[in-house]
């Protein structure tokens, strides 16, 4: 029987679990900026990471991490990316893994590490390794907040979420956690999700679940069009629910995945909304595209579009800009059948000017949230990409020191 | 023998041309607002245009005229794109050849017609029919200049250059003018560039040379990575000077594609280091790459990479921005084989930070036009794009109505 899916807009760490979020001085504001993720039990672990063909040590070190398919604990700083670091940031991230499997009695192999903040710069190892004996000695069933706030860099909103779901009849608890495409400091944009269950799950299932509420979630939040070096997803069941392992053909499968799609979403659009500067959260729908992927193609042209994106930040809702960026997308475009919508009213349609009154149009882009639905009436693809506009405030955050 | 081709900064018109530039009311402003450019013999032509799947009318027009191979004059507004105006937009591109025709007397298939402004507003024929009467009344040799003012939009300078050359020993003149790849008020950008000689020409070898020329300079610039509805490139040569029609094997033929590229070039720069709110002018260079294609996705990543763009309003020579845009291209890069330059001095070796004091990168990022060197090391493909930095200015342009 399915249920009803209700996202939590709170933190609550399922069983098992233990976290921590502390300050031990890698970031100038003196914010917390170290966090530890812990779970009692071993815990199948999947993961997703960057495209980019330039990795941090920790994306290259957890990678090799996942096959094992066990872990442990995450240990997290923000202050510096480890990335561009060459040999030394290997050893560096391997040492972070050691130094927490050490305090906590587990293998480093099942310790997983993520950094975010400024590539190029040597990890100051003398703060890291004090800080690790630090979260470890905070780490607390509450600590899940203080973690959440750890991983922040310049997100003015912290991002958590939390689903309740019952699988062979017992509670279980999928919670998670993010921090935003935005950039710490002047530095690299870098996104971080950790999304933890009491739920045993079978590893291979785990990995495709993961993947998939990835695709439709991570995946389609754009701020700028950088990708990271870092930007890493993990996903861990510790199984303390004690359920039988879920996997295709398990009865509560289907409502699993729902709940970790819905969690993985509610995070994305958080980002989305909280990109660097942003004041406006966009939804970007590619409807009638020859296939999904020139929809996605599309979708992306316009929410990266850097004409657009200053666009929003007014009220005049330049339709003009979004015609010029599907034209230039590698999408199929025949100009004359396009149609485009704000909200609900129309904006263009058969290529041209729909003709609904432009105070109409500027009242929804003049809102905190709103919807562009482009239909390119050749085909059946359709896509999303959640994005957010340009400010000035998003040039000062990226230059000034 | 091959002549020393030398490009001056002014505008001079070639035997047979006459131009104007006026002001006709189409920007709110009241500055110059469209330029009619008129060869007294019938010229060869070459034209190369937008990529974009989404077209203004002129380009679809001037498209079409190509094919007859001969001009007589170019009629140009800016303050309005005549984009997705739909069939009405087309009439109104054609009604502006046949008026210009009429008042030379010249058939309207011969006339050329471009168009920079706000897309999907419909052109007010009233105004730019008066108009057509003003240019044209206003025809003059040293007309050039207001021509060129009268195409600009937000160009904060008049872009205009001049090459002398030999052709069978007769002096010829080749000279050009170009609006940056800016935006009109909050409008679309577009680049247009008008290229004008006395040389005869063999019109095939014409679209040939002209088509090398914009690959090597107009094609190589990206201020925010936007393509138009509207780009276009035209290029007359009216054999006014007498020579004997200029193909392969004719012995100046080297001598003139030079001018026409070190021209084309010329003018290209202009646009990049003039982009909207541009306060720097930066050359991306790749080396060593595994193909020229891969050359010039990496350059183009780097020039349109958001956080790279931001980064260089500052002094701050964020290397690590670089690597990750090079990165995540679809050029294959090796990390630890990558080597970055700020002019002659090094900032990245084996994918790490070279060493070099940040003060001595800071001061090369503060002037107004530096060079970045991007070494793959793993071929002998070669790039170049000409970009600039993306300021709070640039953001406040294209949001401010």
């Amino acid at each position: 029987m399915p249920q009803n899916i209700k996202v939590q807009e709170t933190i609550r760490l399922p069983g098992g679990f233990r976290a921590a979020g502390e300050a031990i001085g890698l970031k100038r504001s003196g914010r917390r900026d170290m966090a530890l993720l812990v779970s009692d039990l071993p815990a199948a672990v999947a993961g997703v990471f960057t495209t980019n063909q330039v990795r941090s040590a920790t994306v290259k070190l957890d990678r090799e991490r996942l096959r094992g398919g066990v872990a442990r604990a995450i240990i997290i700083n923000s202050g510096n990316a480890n990335a561009c670091n060459g040999p030394q940031g290997l050893c560096d991230a391997d040492r972070m893994t050691e130094l927490t499997g050490l305090l906590l009695g587990v293998p480093k192999k099942q310790v997983f590490v993520c950094s975010t903040g400024r590539i190029g710069i040597a990890m100051p190892m003398a703060i890291i390794e004090e800080g690790i004996g630090k979260v470890a000695a905070a780490l607390a069933p509450r600590g899940g907040k203080n973690a959440a706030t750890a991983i922040m860099t310049t997100d003015t909103k912290i991002k958590h979420a939390t689903v309740a779901l019952q699988i062979d009849g017992q509670p279980v608890t999928l919670t998670g956690m993010a921090k935003g495409a935005g950039m710490i400091e002047p530095n690299m944009a870098t996104m971080l999700a950790f999304l933890l269950t009491d739920a045993a799950v079978d590893r291979k299932a785990l990995q495709g679940a993961l993947k998939a509420a990835a695709d439709q979630s991570f995946n389609r939040v754009s701020v700028d069009g950088d990708r990271s070096t870092n930007d890493t997803t993990l996903l861990l069941a510790n199984g303390a629910a004690g359920n039988k392992p879920l996997k295709p053909g398990h009865p509560d499968w289907g409502t699993f995945c729902a709940a970790l799609n819905a969690l993985a979403l509610n995070l994305a659009i958080k980002m989305a909304g909280d990109g660097e500067g942003a004041t406006k959260l966009v939804t970007v729908r590619v409807l009638g595209a020859k296939s999904d992927r020139d929809a996605d193609l599309a979708a992306r042209a316009v929410a990266n579009s850097l004409l657009v994106k200053t666009s929003w930040v007014g009220d005049y809702p330049n339709w003009g800009r979004l015609m010029d960026s599907i034209g230039y997308s590698r999408a199929k475009v025949v100009e004359e059948r396009v149609a485009i919508h704000y909200n609900d009213l129309p904006a263009v349609k058969d290529g041209v000017f729909a003709g609904t009154p432009l105070k109409q149009l500027e009242k929804i882009q003049h809102q905190k949230a709103f919807t562009i639905t482009i239909n390119l009436n050749l085909g059946r693809g359709t896509g999303v990409i959640y994005t957010c506009d340009c400010t000035e405030e998003y040039v000062r955050i990226n230059y000034v020191e």
